[in-house]
């Protein structure tokens, strides 16, 4: 199947074309908005097999991950749905005039979320569903008013041009002016650039590897007016074994974290890549526990032969390193194409004298850091880099000793797990899929979940509003019966 | 008064006592924070006059605009303590578990807004009191949970000491940590960049020229951990006179906009630089009388003689551009440290062509675009820039007719006026005091009011904490009493 690359004409084009359905879209009700997220939830369940066995084929995903994808895509699709009906989202405030104040009259001052404009969004590798084409970056922005530019990703332009079709689809039936989704294909680097640098850009979604999110995020920085980029990058998702626990439970947890370490062949954000515990008797026996999970791992087909090759590169260089001991790799060693499930171990003065061990494998890849105590295990967690997540494994009572631990990994990652593994991205409210640089570039928002329709809107007050030119969310009726801070209180 | 400049030690010093600092204070509660953001206020107040007469003589402003200025101050630190301990502003958000989902568990999440860390804060020279040592950066980023680093602006150091001191006594009387607030002083830039690239500053407030703040968020950007840098920088604030209101009321206009372009002889960020309006008797009336008003305006000492120097070299550079013709100065030129007001106008078709007339003459100055007709009014409005301000003088029943204009306004400005001026910013809930680039570097944010606490803070999701080691903010029972969204309803 030939997808065509977009013409910098045509990349020209598309942003006429999403900001002249700005100017209406931006406008539409929650409850119209809300129409059109859920015709696109049905138009994809619509595709049926056809999507799930194109997909397959693409991306080397088995059915139950695609057909768990489109659940999540479809769900997240009607999560803002019901989010863009129900309005608190919009941050309503106001604060009515004081005419007789003295020794100046207060103004009668409203405010709330409006949308920032045309969103360009990148199709990731690891998610041909759920974080492309009608992915999260993509729902989050329709959902806050924005038109969205998807350009598909290159590995699975075939699953993105049908999931584009069944936008196409729901725009028509749900009369959303035309621009307000369009869809481009580009190889190479020229016609992402040309998306981001466009004037009319606004906001940038992004998911892949810290080179390319950091090149776009140094791209909208430098233009004559800067837009903020969200990329997703880089994280490797430390896991703390605390002693006691371990001592106890040390196959339990070995078992625990070989899944982890291969669901998906590795290839998630969330991929625990760093396990960190103290030397002893209970990390002996995690680590042959360990290995002999990953001894029986099958090594499966990666997404593309790229991401392929990067890991087998990344993988070697990483057990190059001084000090680093394999300690287990899958039996079966697969053909180029397939992820080797590999375990290895360093010391903790081995791994923080060593920037590169701190570097993402993309992959079934995890490194053990032997530490000799807890300062040592301490010293580790002050010097990792932000992180998406990070994990305690210890009984409860064992952890209550280690509320300083806690105290250090808040600073550290954007979600904090205990006694459960990183992978499995919760689609909720309370989710923060984010965290402090490289993990993203941009640790204030989340990019799972209701609250990452934040990234793209900004406020806007309204001041001395004569009612009928009011925003209806703003109004003083409040005909929309939103949840608006009122003069100070909360009301409905 | 001689105020050394910091060694770059010494800012390496006391980023890492702000950082000590963190590791406690971010941990406290809003009650505690509240304690102290109160006793700041105290403490301002407890200077008495000797505040008010080192502000007046090294700022030049008059004394019931320093008074005023200090009771904006204290209102913003109570302001800050209310919504501390009332709570709502951390985003709470609690899914609780469903341990029997199938295929796969759902886990506990509990969301929060925690603190960045470390922020830096540049003192502003046109507020010596709100916009500087105790103003809305370092009020809001404390209230949230950061310590603060002020570098005081050279021209009001003896005021920024004072203040300083006052918030050296609320952390010792109230038992903060020492490393929470600290402050320096560098005249050049050196001190400012070297605190901005320091790596344990995690964000930057500043209020200034647009070279002085881009520069400061490329160089916040370039970092190897990129850190935001909320700038607030140039803003011409349209104003637009729709004609029939014009036609009847040009003289009462030009009075209001007579006081506002020369209040605190135009030294506001909000200032109404750009007056748009149609040709004709109403606009010839407005400009007459606006004339008058203007030739009667004293011309006032500037904050300072570089602020002076400038806008005289900008005013010249303006007025020398194709098409400007000078409709009134004040009759009395003044020194050369006083800012002579002044109004001048151009035709929609020079200004269009001529982007050194959308830049800002930070002074008491406006320039006048007469437009030919609506079109070529909202040609204009298409044009410009990102402002903080955009305001609409008309009558509601003129006005109704003109929604299109008012949907334009919200892609340029940060905040709407319908009849009333854009200066006087009131520091509420509903404020928004911000806009599209250039008037700050992140649309998406506040520099006044409650929500400019957003600012410095960013979420932390918990999974599967056991009730004791949560945040209190986040535990089952709500023992704080804050509003949360719990399981998708809102609850306190």
């Amino acid at each position: 199947m030939a997808h065509k690359d977009a013409t910098l004409e045509e990349v020209d084009q598309a942003l006429k074309e999403a900001q002249l359905a700005f100017l209406s879209y931006k406008n539409f009700s929650g409850k119209k908005k809300a129409t059109f997220l859920r015709a696109i939830a049905d138009e994809i369940e619509a595709l049926g097999a056809a999507l799930v066995s194109i997909a397959m084929k693409e991306t080397n995903l088995p059915e139950a991950r695609i057909v768990g994808e489109r659940g999540r895509t479809t769900h997240h699709c009607r999560m803002f749905a019901d989010l863009v009906e129900e309005g608190s989202w919009l941050e309503a405030r106001v604060d009515t005039a004081l005419p007789n104040r003295v020794p100046a009259p207060k103004p009668d001052l409203r405010k709330m979320l409006v949308p920032l404009g045309p969103v360009v969004v990148f199709g990731a590798a690891n998610f041909p569903l759920a974080y492309s084409t009608a992915g999260g970056d993509t729902a989050s922005a329709l959902a806050g008013g924005c038109p969205v530019i998807v350009k598909a990703h290159p590995a699975h332009a075939g699953t993105s041009e049908l999931v584009a079709k069944a936008i196409f689809t729901a725009i028509e039936k749900t009369g959303m002016p035309k621009g307000v989704f369009q869809h481009l294909y580009g190889a190479g680097f020229e016609v992402g650039q040309a998306l981001v640098k466009n004037p009319l850009t606004k906001a940038v979604g992004f998911t892949g590897s810290l080179a390319g999110g950091k090149a776009l995020f140094d791209l909208a920085n430098q233009r004559p007016e800067p837009i903020p980029v969200f990329a997703e990058m880089s994280s490797i998702n430390p896991i703390i074994l605390l002693p006691e626990t371990l001592n106890r439970d040390a196959d339990k947890t070995a078992a625990t974290l070989a899944g982890s370490i291969t669901l998906g062949v590795g290839q998630f954000c969330t991929n625990p890549g760093l396990i960190l515990a103290i030397e002893g008797a209970g990390l002996d026996q995690f680590i042959k526990s360990l290995g002999t999970e990953i001894e029986k791992a099958i090594p499966s087909t990666m997404l593309h032969q790229g991401i392929a090759d990067n890991y087998s590169k990344k993988l070697k260089n990483a057990l190059a390193q001084k000090g680093v001991k394999v300690e287990a790799s899958a039996s079966a060693e697969g053909t180029s194409a397939q992820g080797r499930p590999t375990v290895a171990s360093v010391s903790a003065s081995d791994f923080a004298k060593n920037p590169a061990l701190a570097e993402e494998v993309f992959g079934p890849f995890s490194l053990i850091v032997r530490c000799k105590d807890m300062k040592e295990l301490n010293t580790v967690v002050n010097y990792a880099h932000g992180q998406l997540t990070a994990s305690i494994i210890a009984d409860e009572s064992e952890i209550l000793n280690y509320k300083s631990l806690i105290n250090s990994l808040v600073e550290k990652a954007g979600r904090l797990v205990i006694n459960g593994v990183p992978t499995g991205v919760e689609v909720v409210a309370a989710q923060n899929h984010g965290g402090p640089f490289p993990a993203t570039t941009d640790s204030r928002f989340t990019a799972v979940g209701t609250d990452s329709i934040k990234r793209f809107v900004r406020p806007v007050s309204f001041q001395n509003f004569p009612d009928t030119l009011l925003p209806d969310e703003l109004k003083e009726s409040n005909p929309l019966t939103i949840w608006r801070l009122y003069n100070g209180e909360w009301r409905k």
